[in-house]
């Protein structure tokens, strides 16, 4: 565990003032040269170095001839060089002083051959002169807030609060379009590639230390230090959740790992055991990784497992129900009181059970307002699973009925849509007890759209809603149980 | 099973020359205006008739005091008025000599009492005058091809090859844009509400016959008629696939869907026999039953489970490779002839065995084009599952980087896109082989939604691309079976 998040051989890597850049060119289709443009593309503060062996200027900036004769010494360097000549930047940048480096290329461990061979010589040269690296085989980093992207696509979204360690780079670089539909986005992300100095430990602690990152997503195709591993999960996971996705495990994606990246991956049996040791929460699709880690960073701690279904449709209720009961969630009976609070909004024709259905009826503003507010209040329930359904279309009919005005329909209708989400929102911010919803639009119903960004988890479909409720309740026991041991070590300790 | 469609009971229901609607007013709130409101937004073609006690017009239709007052003899009733004066409508509509009708209103069986009574009743009166129903508690029905809308909520979309008979209206009426952001539509959806006289079984026989029809969705809370489910199911499969969800299996699904329509469900196992007997592919979703839809009607039949995964991103393959480990389905080394075609195209970097990584080239038209069609003829393989991602900021970038001017960007990024896109529709049309893909793009990304409009299925994550797959491989060995039962009957009676 360290200190402070400076003392991660990733600080330097993550919070560059300065950076140097080997393999960036004036051909425009080269792979530095498109990462150089993502650098420039998000607004990086600090000095930019392009190496170049010919050309004096590289897309606009000074290049220099080599790294020896920068005016400074670069806090980082970033390799996209051919394999054969990666040691040899390398060695350059030790002799200038450099300490830490990103070695983008391929080529190495994960082709066997030859390329185990590269990747050796590489770790000795970063021995020799103390460096660290991520790398070889990687896409670097991204850490949105120090307007830094590594990765050789445009970043897109904006800073949030998941910080991730993959052994996939896709999986940062490809996923930032996919968060920032959902409202999300990354604090650091690190692709660790072949690991050969730093690896997804490393990551870890970082993410662990890192005052921007409240959940820590991990892409694991095969672990090297098992024991730091848990270790460092268990140090980390009193103060934040870190969920996990290991491919490894079935015959074809341990295979695929292999010559991904390398990694050996174990039996599927042997990783859950190490994660369950680690308190970690185990995702099973890169897609249910990133729910849990929404739905982990967005609510309150969740208390316990019973859950109380508003819905105003019969069928998505009845499917949320048997998705809960799916997922180890319960269905509590409302208590008298609650039964009580509800009967001035219950239709002759709703359901009092739960889920409770309220049908269609004609004031959505009790839907998306009071009758959320007794349910949270519901002493048996634990969590609030919210049906939303509310198309565009509808309120236009309804602005239509209503006698307005074509030309005053759309703000009309936006109006209300205003009222709903401003509803929600106020609830959900003001409410110490988890509220997430589902819905089977499109997250850019308008709507659906105005919670997601202003942080209220809607899950596409009930069965991701209640995976990712079983989750947060998991991480609830997974942290006690590190707790108690702690606290148990402690007392043994004192005794 | 029936000899035409037209012999359905639900063939006037679904394809009305006219129709009769009582509960629809000038009070633009009430549920029978908003469901008058969407027959005509729709723009049914037939006749219109609203019964109205006071009104003379209603919403600009000239308005009866009662059906008997009619001119003609409509062919379906529509009624959405308060309980106690359903039967009545009803016998009205009896006495008129109409024998169809879709009665919407609830507060029958499903709310116990009073209301089991009230329904004992309404089956009367439409035994008295030989009269077929829908409902009562459904929604009615969606023939987009036909105009017909009867839901409350507006129709979006298009029609498509989905028939569906549904115990809960908000699978038909809340599905219309869902479907719609995949490509795909409705044939016909029947809600069949509480089932009073016609059921899912008459639903399903129709959509057997119905030419528009390619799949059939089935979504259950509870199966009345066992023996005529599975006779019916059976008789169908040879000729297309059928995919249900059934909730009713968990305690929690089984509690909802009795306050929804009064259905009684069954163990969980109960309804798995009932599906294998029937050759029915059970889907555990809602998305995953359109998912399998969408598969089973879109791609020829899949003639075995063999994979072959196309990516250029290593952690996207391996999850794939995971998932289709998951689902059942096998990933086959490639052939000595495919590796041969494919050597002109493989970087050092990159992976030949299954998934094929290509790695992120820089010729992407080869890696959708030349690769994709080599891979298609690969002998070892049923099927090709695609890695989508291709965004738009890459495009443009390239556009860049290429020297493109910017008020000529979009037009040469459209262009790209174009290509892309019909190359792989090519592929797609003229190949007898299975081929679908995968993506966590946003299904609005230009690519992605031209090859969805044009009718290739891409599903949001490996593990949906998976189940479908594997679920349509299931297809093929359950109408196998069927038919290898029927011709050993026929053998039989022979001999």
């Amino acid at each position: 565990m360290i200190e402070s998040i400076e003392a991660s051989p990733l600080y330097p890597i993550a919070n560059p003032k300065s950076i140097v850049l080997f393999g960036a060119s004036n051909n425009v289709t080269s792979m530095g040269t498109s990462l150089l443009d993502s650098v420039l593309d998000l607004g990086f503060k600090g000095e930019i170095y392009p190496v170049h062996p010919k050309e004096d200027r590289v897309q606009n900036l000074k290049a220099y001839r080599s790294v020896l004769d920068l005016p400074n010494v670069p806090e980082l360097a970033l390799i996209v060089l051919p394999t054969r000549i990666v040691s040899e930047a390398m060695d350059a940048c030790g002799r200038k002083g450099i300490k830490h480096a990103i070695v983008i290329s391929g080529g190495f461990k994960e082709v066997g051959g030859e390329g185990v061979h590269l990747e050796k010589e590489l770790v000795t040269v970063a021995n020799k002169y103390g460096m660290h690296f991520l790398g070889p085989n990687c896409i670097g980093v991204a850490n949105p807030r120090h307007k830094l992207n590594t990765t050789f696509l445009p970043f897109q979204g904006n800073p949030g609060f998941i910080g991730m360690a993959s052994q996939s780079g896709s999986f940062v670089t490809q996923m930032f379009s996919y968060l920032s539909d959902y409202g999300l986005g990354f604090s650091t992300a690190f692709s660790v590639g072949n690991e050969a100095n730093i690896d997804i430990v490393d990551g870890m602690e970082y993410l662990g230390a890192c005052p921007d990152t409240r959940v820590i997503a991990l892409y694991i195709e095969g672990i090297r230090r098992g024991r730091a591993f848990v270790e460092t999960a268990r140090s980390i996971v009193p103060k934040k959740p870190i969920v996990a996705l290991y491919v490894g495990g079935s015959k074809a994606g341990s295979r695929a790992g292999l010559s991904h990246t390398g990694a050996l991956a174990g039996p599927d049996r042997l990783y859950e055991g190490i994660f369950r040791q680690s308190g970690i929460i185990r995702a099973q699709s890169v897609m249910e990784m990133f729910d849990i880690c929404w739905m982990l960073g967005s609510v309150p701690r969740t208390r316990g497992r019973r859950v109380v279904i508003q819905t105003h449709s019969g069928g998505p209720g009845a499917e949320a129900a048997d998705a809960c009961g799916r997922a180890g969630l319960d269905l509590p009976s409302l208590s008298p009181e609650t039964l009580q609070r509800l009967s001035p909004f219950i239709p002759r024709t709703a359901s009092i059970s739960n889920p409770v259905d309220f049908t269609y009826g004609k004031n959505l503003m009790d839907y998306f307002s009071k009758i959320p507010k007794v349910l949270l209040d519901e002493k048996n329930a634990d969590i609030l699973l919210f049906y939303f359904f509310a198309p565009y279309q509808r309120f236009q009919r309804m602005m239509r009925q209503m006698g307005v005005p074509p030309n005053q329909m759309a703000a009309q209708a936006a109006k209300l849509v205003d009222a709903y989400s401003e509803s929600i929102i106020g609830l959900f911010k003001n409410h110490d007890k988890p509220f997430v919803g589902y819905t089977f639009q499109n997250l850019m119903d308008p709507l659906v759209k105005i919670l997601i960004e202003r942080g209220v988890p809607i899950f596409s479909g009930p069965q991701r809603a209640a995976r990712a409720i079983g989750a947060s309740f998991q991480y609830t026991r997974l942290r006690d149980k590190i707790l108690a041991t702690v606290s148990q070590e402690a007392g043994l300790g004192s005794s």
